[in-house]
């Protein structure tokens, strides 16, 4: 078998010279920086699959009794957690390093390094498959990500590098900002027509089948084209689907594997235990076994079904979440704060907003975690009522406890059934009257009266509708525990919800760097100052010649009407985007924030133009 | 003894009588209706008396195993609970329509009905306090709120013949709308200053105390002047803290004397039967009776203090309801829908508004109920938890299990500690940047260097955050199980909360019916009806003789100005009570329809005085 530890010390020792050796590169070729893994100019797949790597990681280090490879002893595993924790990220760094530096010599580390993890993680899959810790699959089975990941990883970086050497990677570091993405998001929003109001308010309830299917709608995220997800959220949706998957493996193989074992153990001496409780299941000691473990074998089924159905749950909610982030980020960059946070917020970078939005893919992980644990626990114990209160006793017509007392309520039943249909009834036809398109109150007098005298029956309807309040609300919160998008408190003091506080936090962040508007502006501005640096190079060429000053002079024009409409287009962006107003005056360089002031100055002159430039602007914007 | 049997036949007996000489009365005089006790011109301290009164008496049913006096058959309870829910309110329903019949034999009547349910209650309660029912003085403490409701009605009711007597009631069915209240309203929104906006924007964060205080005095109802509550609603509040009371008795008297009881009969013998189980406390015998004692005592302590903590809670958000129910009600006086209810709805009576409004009285007693018994249930396990894990383990310097398991885990809590200190440190004083005001973020590869060495880290507070959001979001729903008027759910799903949704249905119906802005409106226009009729009678008068002639015809132009005047202020209003317009095509009188129809007709035509009246309209208002 691959050695554990022998393979450990060998990556180690190789990432501390990678990293010594890269960072003395850096210092000596001033040109990436290899942290700067998180931005958006990076290779977005490369960060996603290494976050996956690290939580595969993270998972194995809490659930096995050796957390580090280092040590068989595990007296002092809580230290040796703490270690781990600090130590696999290091140990993963130079994966994600090596594609920040944007050269070949990175591309071929990067191969090297991925190529050694997956072959010896695979080799020591395939090598001894079973372990015996929880269940002798699980081991493998939860490294099914890492795998997963890592081979990704491994295709990725030879792919960088042969396009590196087909010179198709650009090794521009503002290549982010010169991508199609954001202008094609300006064109979006400068082309999107308006909805129209007047269909807005004249279908003011949709019908039912048409409510039913926008609900449906909302649960399913289809990609959009003008629309990129910023990568730490797409992290973040990656991470916590991996978390579903272990969670998922670890409920079931530290359960169902056990509940397996006694199933298949029982025996007939099981009669006698029970004659000691006094349940006597069946004269015969072999029907006794055959009920029993039929039981046992419904527990099983439900406990599988409580898993399966918290999965689908979160699955689904995981869906849904990435439709509200969507819709979130669009609505932030369209400044509509009010809608998102329901309150008004300064949309800027602040110390909670930045130690939110550092924690908030692994804060998703954590609350997933947790709520499929209590969405499992609740599901099963509402499974098993079902299957023995219920569905047994129907299949086999014997216990029919619960229907017996919900028959000889009856009465009762009735009663309640009665006063409600009374009650709509009366609303209904006698105490409303339409006149003239409006509803009024008729017959007050009668209304009273039978207000008083249902009032007893009233507290009755209440105290079901109080136990129907209970279920609902605890159920919704049940589910919903593992969405940090919405907050489980009522809307006056949902800050108070501590997840909710948390990604309200991270979408200021993420919206006040990565606002598709000012970087299509920053990439527009940076081109032209491009375009204008070759137009000042060759208007210098062109002063050596004496015939070339009537083209200079007409080139200088066209700079300064490239200027104008630069100052426009950011005014009308503005107008467009007041959120981006926050985002204004801190900018990507020091000689473009010059530029823009020199712009700004220059175009305030020229105010007779103003109504021309407008359409001038959009006209170049849809471009 | 007072033969309850008997007293329940003799007042079945007059009651029915009553109730049919009642009815003969009424079609002789066609002067009053006995059913109109829900209205605003109704005496409100009877209508909150009697269905006080009923409420006990509905408690009584339910819990007691006799329901009906009629009958001594335990064996069939629930049918005689269903015939009680519709007996009691028409036993008691004599004591409301006495009170609305505004004459004295009404008064008469209702005093003798009053006196005669207070003393023979008194009698009963005074000759066997005692009953084997539930706890021996539960029967006697259950009644007081009955007494004390009975005893304000015997005392209510001569008061009003008194007053009758002297003429000082008015039988007046206008009487609500001639009343000062709604004209106090009107004028006090009138004169009401607008809240200066430049506080507003300039205090954009008021400092801690200043929103402490805040927040303590919106949990403090104090009266104010020009606003009075609905009658349901009051009878909603003095209905809730009856069901308060009633359900702190019954938790109290239910389980208290059975765990004294218990207490008292330990002896010796209890450490035969902790041996049996494998624990044993102490060698000697005395000893381990003083422990048990003790700690049956503590359990005791802690059920008791849950109890209690639950009716203060219960108290204390009772209170915030009606803050609440104040501001909204005045929000959507206002017009100020979207902010009551998070979305746009018209105000208008609907056939489930109808139902949720006859119902609205009857459930908050129901929610009250199922409320504290969760909190009793739900803070006397955190207590008992808090007793024995906590309190007694530092009071008995043993069994420090708790603050064992978290000592030895100090280095991950320490590592949790540093890494958030270290998180906050770093994103103040090395990530964010001030600049002009502005803040924007610095060193941004060291920030996703550290979020990623961070992550495994930060997966772990997350695991810890996702707990306390479900404690918080847990105990807040426990907390907030009883108040109808806040939504328990995500503000984007509000209205599944079945509690929140019959609550705003509520709202729509009572604020369609009872805005104080149009009844200050229709009382004036009724008013000025009768200054026209008068001045109509005193114009015929004067027709005899030749001489007032011209006098006349300066009334003729003093009632023109009238109605104009009457028409702007019918503008003003509607102007700055949008919700008003909904509501304006019915009204109380033809007659009244006719009047303002023939006004607004003339007002159009004196167009020229547009701007001259407004301020004349709110002078009148304001005198």
């Amino acid at each position: 078998t691959a050695d554990d530890m022998l393979y450990h010390i060998c990556i180690t020792a190789i990432s501390v010279s990678l990293t010594s050796s890269r960072s003395i590169a850096r210092t000596c070729l001033m040109k990436a920086s290899p942290v700067n893994f998180l931005d958006h100019t990076q290779h977005k797949g490369l960060a996603v699959a290494v976050f996956g790597v690290l939580l595969c990681k993270l998972w194995g280090l809490l659930v096995s009794p050796n957390p580090l490879p280092f040590t068989k002893d595990s007296t002092n595993k809580q230290n040796w957690v703490i270690l781990g924790v600090f130590y696999y990220p290091a140990l993963y760094y130079p994966l994600l390093a090596c594609g920040t530096l944007h050269n070949n010599v990175g591309y071929v580390l990067g191969s090297l390094l991925s190529w050694t993890h997956f072959s010896v993680l695979v080799w020591q899959k395939i090598d001894c498959p079973k372990t015996p810790l929880i269940h002798k699959y699980y081991s493998l089975f939860s490294s099914l990500p890492q795998i997963a990941c890592l081979a990704f990883l491994s295709f990725q970086y030879p792919l960088f590098l042969f396009k590196g050497f087909k010179g198709a990677e650009r090794t521009n570091t503002t290549e982010d900002l010169s991508s199609s993405y954001y202008k094609d998001y300006v064109k979006k929003i400068l082309l999107e027509k308006k909805p129209s109001k007047v269909s807005a308010t004249s279908t003011d309830k949709p019908k039912l089948p048409q409510r039913v299917t926008d609900a449906v709608k909302s649960y399913i995220y289809t990609p959009e084209e003008a629309f990129r997800f910023p990568l730490k959220l797409a992290i973040s949706c990656v991470v916590s689907f991996i978390t579903l998957y272990q969670m998922g493996l670890v409920l079931i193989s530290a359960v169902v594997p056990t509940m397996q074992k006694a199933r298949f153990g029982v025996d007939e001496d099981i009669a006698n235990v029970l004659a000691g409780f006094q349940i006597i299941l069946s004269p015969d000691r072999k029907e006794v076994v055959r009920i029993v473990v039929y039981y046992m074998w419904c527990v099983e089924v439900c406990y599988i079904s409580a898993m399966t159905l918290s999965a689908l749950v979160n699955l689904v909610l995981l869906m849904r979440s990435m439709v509200l982030h969507r819709s979130n980020l669009k609505g932030l960059y369209r400044g509509d704060v009010y809608n998102v946070y329901n309150c008004q917020r300064s949309i800027r970078a602040s110390r909670p907003a930045l130690v939110c939005w550092m924690g908030y893919t692994s804060f998703t992980a954590a609350h997933i975690c947790i709520g499929m644990m209590i969405q499992t626990l609740v599901f099963f114990l509402c499974l098993l009522v079902a299957v023995f209160l219920i569905i047994i006793p129907i299949l086999h017509r014997q216990n029919l406890i619960l229907f017996q007392i919900l028959l000889s309520m009856w009465p009762f039943w009735l009663m309640i059934l009665l006063a409600v249909v009374l009650q709509h009834i009366t609303a209904r036809f006698c105490f409303i009257k339409k006149t003239a398109g409006t509803h009024d109150l008729n017959n007050r007098g009668n209304l009273f009266l039978l207000t008083y005298l249902l009032f007893p029956v009233n507290v009755l309807i209440g105290v079901l509708l109080a136990v129907w309040r209970m279920v609902i609300t605890s159920l919704f919160n049940i589910v919903h525990m593992g969405r940090m998008d919405i907050s489980l408190l009522n809307r006056n003091v949902e800050a108070f919800d501590p997840a909710y506080r948390c990604y309200a936090h991270y979408l200021k962040i993420e919206v006040s760097q990565s606002h598709p508007v000012m970087k299509a502006f920053c990439g527009m501005l940076l081109q032209s100052l491009d375009q204008e640096n070759k137009a000042a190079q060759r208007s210098r060429d062109a002063e050596e010649g004496i015939q070339l000053v009537q083209q200079e002079k007409k080139l200088h024009k066209v700079s300064s009407a490239k200027r104008a409409r630069m100052h426009w287009q950011l005014l009308y962006t503005l107008v467009n985007n007041p959120s981006l107003v926050g985002t204004r005056k801190h900018f990507q360089l020091q000689t473009v924030d010059n530029f823009l002031n020199g712009s700004l100055n220059r175009g305030s002159k020229q105010g007779s133009k103003k109504e021309a430039i407008p359409q001038e602007a959009e006209a170049a914007a849809s471009n």
